[in-house]
């Protein structure tokens, strides 16, 4: 057995979650996860705690969006809810036995299932406890053109680190960005601003995200105004996006395209009100990601990026925009890309003011 | 894809468990399962039911068991427990990876554990629909000394069977057990007899269990008296017990041997106060199934058998012993084995008097 996975397992437990006794913790994933359900098991019957895994595989998931009804997939039955609603802590464990699995699942059957899904998501996103992290397996090596030792390396690289120095490090641009009214965005086809006076920054150093390592609010939804370039792919429901160029006028998007994904792109931004607003300003500080994997849990938190979401802001930094959606899309600022803090370069040239 | 496995999940959903629009259903399992359980998620889509995984596997449950505490495991959480009741149905499928995955965990944990999952097993047996079935794995086939293949041959001749026409023949049975007094059993080093006056006979035809393939009920506690010997082995947490003699004297066991296995079967029938017995006697009528393959699922539906269960009786029929164990042992009839009910041979020689 490969060690990391067991200290993997103790800093979801023990840190991410921080499990405490008589916890009852929710453990979703699919059977690709096992190794790492298996020292997580361990650690959690350590810590006094009580758990149950809710198996989530592609292969049953696809057959059961295939042959559903709208009415089925849009309702959600009441225990369930109940159970997301009972549970002290979630752990989600990303660990595809294939990437593309859904690919042949028509997108309106996850729209309705998206709607079906809303109360149990708020459920959990409201929780103080959760965690969303990814134990490695072939197909997430395959996705990211690497073998799986070298993908291995690469996934415990970025997730076991001394998280709280991190946090220390990240603090520094969380307080900078805490006393900041106007951000200012400059790169390659690049030059997007907005405000975010008021809005609370946020350190992800590991707890709810592992990896973690971005900062990152939700801007003033209407003051958003230029363009965004993301050079970087992200995958939507197992089809590949690249290349996406937004203007925003007054927070509204009025022009959009993509290089490859540009229908998906379309149909992602007209799904609701919400959707053409902009959610999320991310900027990635884990040095530990150095490329990408088009795995957005690693991908976003990469050094030397920023990335913006479109759709559904945070509610615990005082972000309003409502929306089914929440897609983060990443840009490389390593070449000529800087950003501004109410007019001060805090970082440009690869590297932060302070650096 | 085997098409039979399509056939099994049509049987398990349709037939066994009689899945209806907007019902709930649990699916209790592990990863080896996860082809039955795609098929079964298509067949609870096309009902317009909704369901839920529940992972169980047995490397995980190992870690939790070895490592959590009395109080951890003889406890169980709320939210889960409330789970079981709101469920309309369950359905579970044994296809373990290994057998043998729980052979070094001490018994006591899984006492714990029976008296912390006590309340959620009363909740699942109280439901109207439940069953348990079986997916073919490589670890059941090598129990079974059989080829995968071999054994899926062996496993769906089992349980891909006309049920209603099933039903009909066992109905016969049932009949003449319900207006039967007295029962003796007679056969190699066997002669009991008790009272089954006033208790319900039920016919076991692929609903609770498939295979299904049993008539049974349970026996007037106090009135057994006799020796009986189980010539079939059958698995007690990855242990195997073969040959075991039981002598009773009024309804309570007074001498026990066992030539493989005897240290845990005195451990079971010390385990409290109703151990000692009698929860079941049983009459397997499933000629599909014509070798033991040491599970009991199959076991004890073989065609020329009997098994008697130690242990908790069944409510439904009229038993009143209460146990947290229900240990059935199966006994081989065909040579020289005889069942008379009120002094009447109603099987010997290998055949029914009807038949």
């Amino acid at each position: 057995m490969d060690p990391r996975v067991a200290e993997h397992a103790r800093i979801v437990v023990n840190y991410s979650c921080d499990v405490k006794r008589g916890d009852f913790v929710l453990i979703d994933t699919s059977s690709g996860a096992l190794p790492l359900v298996t020292e997580v098991a361990a650690e959690i019957a350590k810590a006094g705690a009580h758990f149950q895994v809710l198996a989530r595989d592609y292969g049953f998931s696809r057959a059961y969006l295939l042959n559903a009804s709208e009415e089925t997939l849009s309702s959600f039955p009441e225990p369930l809810l109940n159970l997301y609603k009972g549970a002290d802590i979630l752990i989600a464990i990303i660990a595809p036995e294939n990437t593309k699995e859904l690919a042949d699942v028509p997108p309106e059957k996850f729209r309705m299932r998206v709607k079906g899904m809303a109360e149990a998501n708020k459920a959990i996103m409201g929780k103080e406890k959760w965690c969303i992290t990814l134990h490695p397996t072939p197909a997430l090596a395959q996705e990211a053109d690497k073998s799986l030792e070298a993908y291995s390396d690469f996934a415990y690289g970025a997730m076991l680190r001394d998280w709280p120095a991190m946090a220390s490090k990240m603090q520094v641009l969380a307080d900078k960005m805490a006393a900041t009214k106007n951000v200012r965005l400059v790169g390659e086809e690049t030059d997007i601003s907005f405000s975010i006076e008021g809005r609370k920054p946020m350190v992800d150093a590991g707890k709810k995200n592992l990896p973690g390592g971005e900062v990152f609010t939700s801007p003033i939804e209407g003051t958003v105004n230029g363009r965004v370039y993301f050079d970087l792919p992200f995958l939507f429901l197992s089809n590949t996006v690249r290349g996406v160029r937004l203007k925003y006028v007054d927070g509204e998007i009025v022009e959009h395209s993509a290089e490859v994904g540009d229908k998906l792109l379309s149909e992602l931004l007209a799904s609701d009100a919400g959707a053409k607003r902009l959610g999320e300003l991310g900027i990635g500080m884990n040095r530990g990601i150095t490329e990408v994997t088009k795995n957005m849990l690693f991908d976003e938190k990469m050094g030397d990026t920023i990335h913006m979401a479109v759709g559904r802001a945070f509610e615990e930094v005082g972000g309003t925009n409502e929306s089914g959606i929440h897609i983060d899309m990443v840009k490389s600022m390593k070449k000529g890309g800087a950003i501004y803090f109410d007019g001060e370069a805090i970082y440009e040239n690869g590297r932060f003011a302070w650096e």
